[in-house]
């Protein structure tokens, strides 16, 4: 590496660093040294990485330009390497749970969280309508219109089904599913039709409606992860646990959401089953790389999503479509039946449309097989009480909140002022030392892990099976050294000694979950896929945490921007505590009321006027 | 590495791989592809090596010869990584054991092995004698020797530093220390006087002398860690955790014993502070890493000797000088002050000149500052009912055990069936699979963690300071990529899996400790180093799974080759069965009984005649 050395960092120890508000540290916004490149420009980008060493040394300009080398590669790390983002159990008391019997069924843990959350007090008359009043529909909404008889689930199937056509053809475009089987979703829907006719449906997600992200085993569909070559490689055999857990809860299984492929971006511009557009504005990308689920949920298709977040995943596309994502500790879900991308930062997600409808998914696929004490039984949050919640300290790092664009630093500024008004909860100002640091130490580590992961079948195939974006990525990611691997590792020690240390005097760390809102998708991207790695540092800006350090984190609308987009704000708790970050999120889409009720241009009512 | 591709091994699933005897699974004798180096050749190899793109090239040439693409890069495996060694802990049963309360002081834990040791049958008197009586001097023997005043340690520190010289001078130049201050030891040695004057010794340990490798940090010296650089570069402030707690026992840190370079060989030689040589033949290896304290405690001038063992390196250089060797589970000591060679293989071990005086040592040295239920309490071995251990199963492995020079396969074999006639224990056929592919997936990860670790020393220094069989080695270390790392940790989670499996059907692994005995020590070597991969990999053929599955191991002395040369047996435990692996050894010393009690040609007496 001598030809392409700079002066490498020396950290100091760990524990010599300030974490106080008035620290030196220096906040490093990410100086992306990489035009957006779309078309030829890609083509022949990923032509020439793929040069043995050529690309080797083109690789290393970049990596160099991009402070790899003088942040990762050649740096003084004094800490040893911690390798998995896994949480041993401590137990902190919890405030205002619900503490769950271990071995409830998935349908019982259901019931569980459905018994706190607050009655209804908004009319279901109101939703949906545009303007501050609209709402989408719920889990809670769907299965009373089941039980009363309104409504069945094949009769939400079957609209459901004719949207996802409409959404799907030329004139929209939206790119929201790889594949939806409309012969299973009836089969189900019937199923679950029979079921509330006995009068005995399994949960109150029975008939409900989830789309699964394409890199979430599900039967009967081969899961593609956003490729057009992995399905057949790879044998889908049974459903991931986290779908197995909803069907024991009676849900019907949507189809598969698309992705960006293998979730090696995070645009959601896919040139194999057309790139997911934001239901705000069709011009505008949904994020990813759940874009799908995410879209789905924000267009009222589903109240509830599956997606996998390995780098903010779940939660980018979340805020970019104005929906709730929630990613718990590592380990609370299970990571059985995901594409194994990698094995150290990524996990399953919920998408929903609100904070209750998050936590009856989170307690319908929590994973309670894990022996304790390594794992605390599920604690769920009595939303009912969210008021009452007391001393609650939220720690934010202002230059690293601030790093956003105008609109967004201004609605999340404003969001957390509500919260300080309406619940009297403090702001505690820390420092977040190495940002960047970790952001490129989490990215050695995905690519990385991508790279040994995907061999058996990358190895083999003929590379222009894959997208032009990917290939890049691909080439970037297989040329990391051992080296580099465990140097990140050491920085994920750090990190989470620093993260430890802020929860020992905030309850979460609050930011925006991204540095801009949803870009412009451009048509030159959309068969060669795009590198734009300038917005793709601003949308991850604030995610890495969360799945480096196997930290739960949520993110909940808190407005839209000038241009109408949505802006979300995130929660980022300490290990196991998903209560007290739903807690949180629900707080806030309470204090920001009917302020985060836009109706995207693209939406479909499935209940109304049947 | 399209150039240098092989076919790829493509593993199925561990738990379809058959352990039973039968198993149709492959044994691969590790035909290494690297002749004998030394001299001006060696010189010849590191330059190449270390010029950029040639350097690539001829590596990627002997890492394809040697099977690393076809068995770890490019192998297509199907389990995640498992990245340490570590265990947790799940309550065994276990036999004959006293089990210490928590919280003893290092010197109650010593007396507490004390009493679990029988009363010396044959009188001191026999000692020392050549022929079949012979035996070493042991820790008890010194207590008792300072408790009557029939000598003090401080006469015994001064025979000692007379035999330091003698045996470093020009005559012998055995290599045994880098560095021995006599008036540390002096000093340390009358504090113990005057303890036993007071009547009020520390411990049993008191006033014995221990060696301790370069590679953990004992004030006042530097750590070298055998090389001529690093005692500078990296400052020694304080003793290592291991050293502390020797020395709240009384022990007298008799200096800093001889070590292969950074650990990076298994021969002993070296060419900065001499060539450990064997004490039962000069002409031959001491064995390494931990060469100068295996030979030291062979030549009777410490009972016991503390090493470290990151691929072997206690045991084998144990094996060679006819001492025991032992490394308990991973976490059971602590590594804290040890040079930061690797992170995920490495820990202190204790050599010693039986097996009483290794449960003395490791009573001492056990780190109890782990949380429970991460790691059990330290239970000890009651030696004095080892007869009564009942249902013993010992695992062997045909293929394995007799790949080995004939008189070690000849003397391991009577040794077990002595196991078996004097204390009807059992043996179970099995089979040990991919021992060949464990070995370079151990090799990548401590080369890989070399690099990582030693990166802040090694970017800036002049290659010349280091010995130019370790600048190979180096060059081999840094040659890793990311995906070679991962994929060498998925080999870890099958062995770990074999081995857990085959740990139900047995309390334990038997093998030779070595494939060799103490192979020739030839001068073209002495100044430059030698390569010599062939006696390297039988050196290290049964030593993997200690360190990197993180299981306790321990050899024993069972006899000597038709050269002369000892002869070790290995028992391998599951996870913290320190206990169990010393009734083990304990009864093959016993079993033994003299024949394996020949004096070396090198050996002082630091007790008699005084």
């Amino acid at each position: 590496m001598g030809l392409f050395s700079t002066p490498a960092k020396v950290y100091k120890p760990a524990a010599e660093v300030d974490l106080g508000p008035d620290s030196g540290e220096h906040y490093i916004s990410p100086n992306v040294k990489a035009p957006r490149v779309a078309g030829f420009l890609v083509k022949m980008l990923a032509w020439v990485l793929e040069i043995p060493i050529l690309g080797w040394i083109v690789l290393s300009v970049l990596k160099r330009d991009n402070l790899i080398y003088k942040l990762v590669s050649d740096a003084e790390i004094p800490e040893p390497p911690l390798f998995t983002g896994t949480h041993t159990w401590q137990a902190i008391p919890e405030q205002q749970v619900s503490v769950t019997e271990p071995g409830l069924s998935p349908a019982e843990r259901v019931q569980a969280a459905v018994a706190c959350i607050p009655a209804d007090l908004e009319p279901p008359a109101a939703a949906l309508a545009d303007g501050p009043s609209f709402r989408r529909w719920t889990v809670r909404d769907f299965h009373r219109a089941y039980s009363s008889g309104q409504t069945t689930p094949v009769m939400v199937a079957r609209r459901f089904l004719a949207a996802v056509e409409e959404c799907s053809g030329p004139d929209l475009n939206m790119g929201l599913f790889i594949s939806c089987n409309p012969g299973d979703v009836l089969r189900q829907a019937d199923d679950s039709t029979r079921r509330y006719q006995q009068g005995a449906p399994l949960s109150a997600m029975d008939g409900v409606l989830v789309a699964v992200k394409d890199e979430i085993d599900c039967l009967p569909y081969p899961t593609t992860g956003g490729t057009r070559w992995l399905g057949s490689a790879r044998r889908c055999v049974a459903d991931a646990a986290c779908v197995a857990q909803l069907r024991a809860c009676g849900a019907v299984m949507a189809g598969k959401a698309n992705m960006h492929e293998l979730g090696a971006g995070t645009s959601g511009i896919n040139p194999h089953h057309g790139s997911t557009r934001n239901p705000y504005n069709v011009g505008r990308v949904s994020g990813g790389s759940s874009g799908g689920s995410a879209a789905a949920v924000c267009a009222g298709l589903c109240p509830v999503a599956l997606g996998a977040d390995g780098g903010g995943s779940v939660r980018m596309p979340a805020a970019l479509c104005g929906v709730v994502g929630f990613k718990p500790t590592a380990g609370r879900l299970s990571n059985s039946g995901l594409l194994p991308l990698n094995w150290t930062v990524g996990m399953p997600g919920i998408l929903a449309a609100t904070v209750e409808d998050t936590l009856i998914a989170y307690a319908a696929i929590a994973d309670q097989s894990k022996p304790s004490p390594l794992q605390p039984e599920l604690n769920l949050p009595m939303l009912t009480c969210t008021r009452s919640m007391p001393n609650i300290r939220l720690a934010k790092y202002a230059k690293w909140f601030d790093d956003s664009s105008e609109d967004i630093r201004s609605l999340c500024g404003k969001a957390l002022q509500m919260l300080r008004t309406h619940y009297g909860w403090e702001s505690v100002d820390v420092t977040v030392p190495e940002i960047e640091e970790m952001r490129l130490a989490h990215y050695v580590t995905m690519g990385s892990e991508c790279t040994a992961s995907l061999a058996k079948y990358l190895d083999n195939m003929d590379r222009s099976e894959i997208g032009w974006d990917v290939r890049i990525a691909l080439s970037a990611y297989g040329s990391f050294s051992s080296r580099d691997y465990l140097n990140s590792q050491r920085l994920r020690c750090r990190q989470m000694y620093f993260h430890e240390k802020i929860f020992e005097t905030a309850d979460a760390i609050v930011t925006p979950m991204t540095g801009v809102t949803a870009y412009a998708l451009q048509d030159d991207a959309l068969s060669t896929g795009e590198l734009d790695y300038i917005n793709g540092a601003a949308l991850v800006r604030y995610s890495i945490a969360g799945n480096f350090l196997g930290l739960p984190a949520i993110t909940v609308p808190v407005g839209y921007d000038r241009g109408g987009l949505p802006v979300g704000l995130q929660f980022i708790g300490r290990p196991w505590s998903e209560a007290m970050l739903l807690h949180l999120a629900y707080a806030m889409q309470e204090a920001c009321g009917k302020e985060h009720r836009k109706k995207p241009k693209v939406h479909y009512d499935l209940l109304r006027n049947q």
